[in-house]
């Protein structure tokens, strides 16, 4: 076995903190990366305090790993030690089914296996990317190009894929209006590609004072929904909401800002169910879709768009004793726009 | 002014019951018609008793009306005295905008006018087909085809295009798995455009009686969704779920038969919101989409299709001094599909 420390969870009533652990060996598909950074998720915080359902204790959070490949199985073919590698949410999938052939593993009709908080398909338990080492086989590790800042990368590894992805499903750009609602890890990233696909941006915040931020990564209009005249002139003009939001919130009234037709996208995930009247969806021929972070070969695509077009996350590095303290700055929206992980501080 | 005479509602307290009064003279654009028969849409009740918002009193429902033309305006070129003739959900919109433009006046983006409990373009109240005539502008008649029987044409008008319109929006046909929630006047309708259209239909229903009747509409296949192992059997299977239902139903259990990129398509409308749990969206970027009737001259299109492929609604023709007696089995479910109202009965 391998051994690695990182910081984890021992319940949901428990901070972070030091913990040993170990992973499998490197088998002959495998790929063992040494973890230089890991992304801080809002997830991670919902999972370790249960918000979802019941965790698996304790818990390694982390899902957005970038990092050196220390050691390959004799049967990798994709990757060598020395390069940089990352790993995202997920680690493993069926292979097999309809949805893993056609590059959705995320929708693994048998589950896929996640990075953390998960038991692998021998019935052990994952451990994530707040740690020093991980071992993951070859299909699940994505190439990352040494032109990007890796610490700024990290976060690509699921706030990316998980807003690249929609917008690509639903083709959206030149010609489009695209509403982003929520600037946190997600929206952030949300604006960057919707700019870069050609698409119209707005961002909706309840906060004023994010207008000038928005502006920097690119968006081209920004409505205080706190305001109703300014929501009043935007009523029925988005062809697409992305909805990055993972509180509770009035899904009509985004939905009302939607044309005929139009798509809302949600990728954050509320510890309550959406309420949606009716006739907030016939009025317009609207839908309210969701969407999971993406494919591996789509992760891969959305790396290299990012290495071509110079796209990072906007990122706060924090050493690792930090990080219930990064949690509560995260609840809070402070931090522009993702708490990554220095896990040379671990 | 032209004398009429219908069953209206006083006010949402009160059971409909005979009364009188006025429709405008017939313009130069406008069309007479002698109402024949007219059909009994749930949201007739919804709105008599104010279920949906406050509504205009005294109200004359029905938006399902079929008749024969008794007298045209001057500039009138599509319409004939003598001819059947058909009105629907609405009676007119503002023709101008962005959605009228691209026939889809269901989606006016003024608001159209609908046939009843609503003012017109000039203030007056719109007064529906429970009588025994209407006056409408030449763009929102409809033709109906001598080869349908008349009083099973009626239902075309809203159950007709509200499940055809969404079938033909999302192209759906040879190859897609649907699901039609809701054996009633909408659903039975939905059953036999999905069949038409070549896709596979299943019938979801609490109610094992109605298997035989589903099957004799031409649904390929029937669940008993209260039944768990048949309902597992079908979980991840349906390309489209159409869901007439219009009582509260829980919407994650019906999201989890859809298959990966399902949409789930509501027309019916419920009283109170959705309640749609995130990962419900999100573990298989399914939908929830919402339609509204349908535009003029997709309706026309339906109309044309159904005299062409000899498509009608299973109707009882009543006696319009049974409505009140006829809405009560319309809520236990009693009808196959729609009740009728025929007018020589006023």
């Amino acid at each position: 076995m391998i051994q690695a420390k990182g910081y984890a969870a021992q319940d949901a009533q428990t901070d972070l903190a030091p913990w040993n652990f170990e992973h499998r060996e490197v088998g002959p598909h495998d790929v063992q990366i040494e973890i230089s950074y890991c992304g801080v998720c809002h997830s991670d915080l919902h999972q370790i305090k249960n918000d979802w359902f019941p965790g698996i204790f304790p818990m390694v959070p982390g899902h957005e790993i970038v990092g050196k490949i220390v050691k390959v199985g004799e049967h990798v073919k994709k990757f060598s030690p020395g390069e940089l590698a990352g790993v995202g949410c997920m680690v493993d999938s069926c292979q097999v089914c309809e949805n893993c052939k056609d590059g959705l593993e995320q929708y693994c009709l048998e589950g896929n296996t996640q990075t953390y908080n998960n038991n692998d398909r021998s019935g052990v338990p994952t451990y994530g990317g707040y740690s020093n080492t991980i071992v993951v086989r070859e299909e699940f590790v994505l190439h990352i190009s040494e032109k990007l800042a890796l610490a700024a990368t990290a976060p690509l590894l699921c706030a990316g894929i998980t807003t690249y992805s929609p917008l690509r499903h639903w083709k959206v750009g030149k010609g489009h209006k695209l509403a982003v609602l929520g600037l946190g890890g997600l929206g952030h990233m949300g604006v960057k590609f919707g700019v870069a696909f050609g698409a119209e941006v707005t961002v909706l915040s309840t906060s004023p004072a994010k207008e000038e931020a928005a502006k920097a990564l690119g968006a081209h209009h920004f409505v205080v929904t706190s305001d109703p005249a300014q929501l009043e002139a935007v009523k029925g003009s988005f062809d697409f909401i992305l909805d990055t939001v993972s509180a509770v919130h009035d899904m009509d009234m985004y939905i009302s800002l939607l044309r005929t037709n139009g798509t809302h996208i949600c990728v954050g995930v509320p510890s309550e169910a959406y309420a949606i009247q009716p006739f907030s969806l016939l009025g317009g021929r609207k839908s309210v879709a969701g969407s999971g972070i993406g494919g591996i070969a789509e992760t891969q695509e959305m790396l290299d768009f990012c290495a071509e077009h110079d796209i990072v996350s906007d990122v706060e590095v924090i050493d690792i004793k930090d990080i219930t303290a990064s949690y509560e700055r995260m609840l809070k929206g402070d931090v522009r726009y993702r708490f990554v992980i220095d896990m040379a501080t671990l």
